[in-house]
């Protein structure tokens, strides 16, 4: 039986850096299609830098054409200020996949860390290794800090994949 | 000499309530156009509901061609995910804002209630009190819940009130 292919676009949101990573699942590998960083300029208004976002995360979409967003839900942030920061570069990029029609999923960080290294309370090191093996990789992606874009993007390929033998069985 | 006029919509933005008011100065008087609320239901996904924000935010500005839009800088929330709920809500307007090349005011709560009352530290109640009083109304705004978003829009026109002045001078 032939599997249709999923492509996946994670989003690590950041109102001065916004990570993404798009990987796809074949029937024969799990497979990194691009992967970067969108950045904004803190001088620049608050909502220029959140257009901004939006519309990378659209080009993104009309260039690389995921069949889905998975991005994290964060519920720790230093302050109330950096937690509204977060939460604004999150909206810019769910409301670019919801113009383009594509679902989203979110997961808790903890969720990612225990898919992506089998242990909710993994460090970044351990999770990027886990990154580089499950998607084949020899070397760190590039930049190493979209890392937390391609485990969540991981995360969600095996939640699908789970999905899927739950509605064979 | 005549002033030309200037219309602000003003937003209190909230995940399942965004109240908006929007406000006219002209030189004889300063108009209530509308107000209202963009309400979603917690049920639908977030991406939608954020989608719905952004979308009735961008309606509002083709219904009603303000000249800029005013929003509150808030920095105090109960917790990390009403706050990054607040962000997302301020996002969805801000980016709706920019895609139609509105200029964006923010204003800190406390500027808002001192402009509209004099007092920085002013109750909802005698927030609501002034805002009737600068618009002429002899009745609450409908919903009333839209005090807010009326009370950020009349700072952003003091506040440009307030730069003609200098500019003059």
């Amino acid at each position: 039986m032939t599997k249709a292919s999923r492509r996946v676009l994670g989003i690590d949101p950041g109102l001065t850096a916004t990570g993404y990573g798009v990987v796809e699942e074949t029937s024969a590998a799990v497979l990194l299609v691009a992967s970067g960083v969108i950045r904004t300029r803190p001088r620049e208004p608050r909502a220029e830098r959140l257009a901004r976002i939006h519309d990378g995360v659209r080009a993104l979409i009309d260039r690389h054409r995921p069949s889905e967003l998975a991005i994290e839900q964060q519920f720790v942030a230093e302050n109330v200020r950096s937690a509204m920061a977060i939460g604004e570069a999150r909206a810019a990029a769910m409301i670019a996949a919801a113009a383009a029609r594509l679902p989203v999923f979110e997961f808790p960080p903890t969720a990612v860390k225990e898919t992506v290294t089998g242990w909710g309370g993994a460090p970044k090191e351990q999770v990027l290794r886990l990154v580089m093996i499950q998607l084949g990789l020899v070397e760190p992606p590039h930049p190493a800090d979209v890392s937390d874009a391609l485990a969540v993007a991981l995360t969600r390929l095996a939640d699908a994949r789970l999905a899927d033998a739950l509605a064979r069985a």
